[in-house]
């Protein structure tokens, strides 16, 4: 049993089921699903797939999470940036509006699914790990103004294209002339509304007195409304006649289950794109997850999400949808709107089925500038240039790492953009710790702590050199270690002892230690003894399985103090010791 | 003038060059002439090379080093495992014996030079780090293998091939029973001698009294002996006709000075091989000039190396030689028999440029079966078993990197070898980080330290929960903080407050900072107080400087003894302070 419902988390919570939990998940489906059907169909637009295909990864994806998920208020489905991923990788394999293209993007989730699933199954949770907060700020800031800029031809109403900032400046300059007045005022409309009701709808109606829990609800029902008025507007006054693109017909009914095709070229061209958009939507996912359940001291399991967003996914490749992952706006409102537990998924999932059996029809006339403005409202608020200014004023390093990803985001394209990043932040990683900060130290007076002689006004000793090392020695840092003690040793004729004081080393791997054999050799051959000081236990552990301490010419002192000192009388009384090599 | 001489190393030591110094320099110069002229015929041979070329590499290179480099006593030219390289990299752009080939290995020479240069006025000696001890021990045990199998053919007399040990193998396995009698036999003969001279021709001399000194230099120049006794035999029992093969016509005369024929495919077909060259040369030649300088309490400069190698590089590549690197045997040899300053290497590039005026039309009698025993009894001193098992008995970690490269280099060549072994030691590096050790720590008894409950017996407090992390938190390891927090607080349901004791943290990155942000963020939201304790001066530094410390909950404290103390009174007195949230 403990076993099953570590693998399907959704055993936990469904023996204990109740009327009040029924309650708050049936409010929240119910405004969650209000809010998600504009939303599938506009990220299905800028996924360059057919309207319906948002709706079918709105539907059996919710249900598998349900099932496999650890988080009790996640909201999965397709999501901006993830879409944007999924239309630049499959872009690159088929043409928009062809069946190749469709089924590249269902085999696209499957794949998906398939590697978060077997990355859950291995536990490989971590590998999300080497994608550095600034780069993930970085990138979804530089994915934001992709989305918004590439968009702009909808509201626009004329041709373009392009993956990158520049391609879509251009086509959209070179266009610009062509314009459609209808289809611009429409779009301009839609988005001075959203804008509006995102900003200030929720304290109008607050003002009006509608309960603030209705007014924000409300608020949050505009994309919906947008829609239902510009489909009206169309139906009014004709706008496909006078130019303005329409969604056009959308097919009725539930998506076909089945395998997707999936060639092994296909297959081969996928698994680079699959692997990032999976790495990225986990990310999300997690983080969003994670911030949901500490505000009720729930739990996720970083693993076990895997699995659960794997499952997903594999859903959405069988169902004929595309990737999805875990959204934060709809997760928020879930969470806000009361969900209990996963089964707010599943109501969610059978209002949009409902949607995708009846509402169809009527999204034949919804121009696809209401589309895109709303895209363009949802991913705005991805842009986050505060944490551009934070992370500068933090540390440089992180910063030129997020700089490389929003400039090759916006240059090269999403699947650059985010390997430059998470190349240069390990790059910078390990150029930092391969230089790690070392402090030549000596005692306060009157005390019997040690600290850096650049710091502190403290008593050192010209024969005994005291070294601290603040990092964990490994192979990047051991050669520098070397270094700095030949170079500390050749300016020093008088040395007679260097103790390394270890208390900021967490680690020593085969590398440093035979670093440490070698300075050690080196000093022995110099006549210099060579101690360490404050070695933590496990590093001890580590050093006393070999036969280091009996190489060492010098000893193990268990404070620094205590090295000082004998030292200080082992120089004194040459004879009554051995520790003069 | 500094600037100069930091450049121009031969600056400091040519301007008090003394009788002592031209003394021991020259008695070196002979003694490493006489080594370096059957290793240079040899490792041209290695790599696939006409014999003059590796006397030609042997001329030039060491005037280069002696004025850029900052080892005194550093021998460089050709040397095994670097000349194996060559061979397997030039070998798969032209055929062994053509004119295309020798103009690859001399760009090579070129290109690698210029690299190393390069990477020196950019100080970016640290790459190299990135090789860790155990990847280069089981790359140079690997290349030994690889090489002393390669050699085997010439043993036999036998045609063959193969830059891997299972086609080398295969090779061998099929033309064995062509050995010729005649080569096998000096073959043999040359590699039982060796043997016996590098483990008790000197003992033996001493036995029969010749001077210590005298017979410790009359070993090493055993091979040089073994070349003129086969040549000797050669001629007299005209093995030639009997189907030795022999080094054949050698031209006589100084290298031609030039710029190689580069084309633009050429150069990037070489760009890759040649930097993984050039990194595994300077790594070579640093470890064995730092050895040596220390035991003069001497110092060099690993960037300036990278100069000094640099030129050495680019002045073969200009003088008909192919890639060089600082050797250790012969700098042993070099250091042993006294040379003071580099122009001991001068002496020995005039003692070589003599050789390949003069006595290069010796050469064509000598049997290659001669050579290829000089290779084989060189390089199996290379070969370190024991080092395999000092790093398994140390680190499983080290050791799959180690093992890797030992196997990726067999099975498929030291291209792969050496870059399988830098991407995993650096993975497995990551891996480690990404999970550090934290420890839940209490108070021992009657002291104020706090240590680690699992390891000894200490006080704790059911509602304060104090966590030690060993590692500095950073992109890597931050959520696995993040998950960790929320995982301890989910399971104890009367917690209040949180201290995170930052002794071994020794830096906190963008991504970690936010992470403690978040979990700040989260803490509060569950009512819970979020402390630090024992924060380091620098890391206290960079969070000052921004609003953490306005939105901490909690408090940071001096030490985790007063936190652990202020935070019992303030849940005994919750009126009198601000501390629970």
């Amino acid at each position: 049993m403990g076993n099953a419902s570590k693998y399907l988390p959704f055993l936990q919570w469904c023996r204990v089921y109740d009327g009040a939990a029924l309650t708050g998940d049936l409010l929240a489906a119910v405004i969650v699903t209000i809010m998600l059907i504009p939303q599938s169909l506009a990220y299905a637009m800028l996924a360059g797939l057919p309207p319906e295909i948002g709706l079918y990864a709105s539907i059996l994806p919710l249900v598998a999470y349900a099932i496999f998920g650890t988080s009790r208020t996640l909201a999965v489905g397709p999501v901006a940036v993830v879409s944007l991923m999924t239309a630049s990788a499959v872009g690159q394999i088929a043409t928009q509006g062809t069946m190749g293209y469709i089924e590249a993007s269902v085999a696209m989730a499957l794949l998906s699914g398939a590697m978060l699933a077997l990355m859950g199954v291995f536990r490989l949770g971590f590998l999300a790990n080497f994608l550095s907060h600034p780069v993930i700020s970085g990138f979804i800031t530089a994915s934001g103004l992709l989305i918004a800029s590439g968009q702009v031809r909808h509201i626009l109403g004329i041709a373009g294209g392009g993956n990158t900032l520049p391609d879509i400046t251009i086509s959209l300059g070179r266009q610009f002339s062509a314009a459609n007045p209808a289809t611009l005022a429409i779009g301009v409309g839609v988005l001075v509304f959203l804008v509006f009701a995102r900003r200030y709808l929720k304290r109008v109606l607050v003002g009006v007195y509608v309960p603030v829990r209705a007014a924000d609800m409300m608020a949050k029902a505009a994309p919906i409304l947008a829609v239902a008025l510009t489909i009206g507007l169309a139906d009014t006054f004709d706008l496909g006649a006078r130019g303005v693109a329409l969604v056009g017909a959308v097919p009725s009914g539930l998506p076909a289950l089945g395998f997707p095709k999936v060639s092994l070229d296909l297959l081969s061209a996928l698994i680079l794109p699959a692997f990032l958009i999976s790495v990225v939507g986990f990310v999300e996912t997690v983080s969003v997850a994670q911030t949901l359940a500490s505000k009720r001291r729930q739990r996720i399991e970083p693993d076990q999400e895997l699995i659960g967003l794997g499952a997903a996914n594999i859903a959405a490749g069988l169902s004929s949808g595309y990737p999805v992952t875990g959204g934060f706006a709809r997760s928020v409102v879930n969470f806000d709107a009361g969900a209990q537990t996963p089964a707010a998924g599943v109501f969610t999932a059978v209002g949009i089925a409902l949607a995708a059996l009846f509402l169809t029809p009527m999204l034949a006339n919804l121009p696809q500038a209401t589309l895109a403005a709303t895209i363009i409202v949802a991913v705005l608020s991805l842009v986050d240039f505060g944490a551009i200014k934070r992370v500068f004023a933090y540390s440089k390093s992180d910063f030129a790492a997020m700089a490389a990803t929003i400039l090759v985001t916006l240059g090269w394209g999403v699947e650059l953009g985010i390997v430059a990043g998470v190349l240069l932040s390990l790059g910078l990683h390990l150029y930092r710790t391969s230089r790690p900060h070392t402090a030549i130290v000596g005692q306060v007076p009157g005390t019997e702590h040690y600290r850096n002689v650049e710091r502190h006004a403290v008593i050192t000793q010209p024969d005994i050199l005291s070294i601290r090392v603040d990092e964990s020695l490994y192979f990047a840092n051991s050669r520098y270690l070397e270094d700095r003690i030949a170079a500390l040793v050749a300016e020093r004729s008088d040395l007679k002892h260097i103790v390394l004081m270890c208390s900021a080393v967490n680690a020593i791997d085969a590398s440093a230690f035979e670093s440490l054999e070698e300075i050690n050799h080196r000093l022995t051959d110099a006549g210099i003894g060579f101690h360490l000081s404050e070695v933590k236990g496990p590093v001890m552990d580590r050093l006393a399985s070999t036969n280091f301490l009996k190489h060492l010419n010098g000893r193990v002192f268990l404070s620094q103090h205590e090295a000082t000192t004998t030292l200080r009388r082992a120089i004194l009384n040459p004879q009554d010791n051995g520790l003069t090599p």
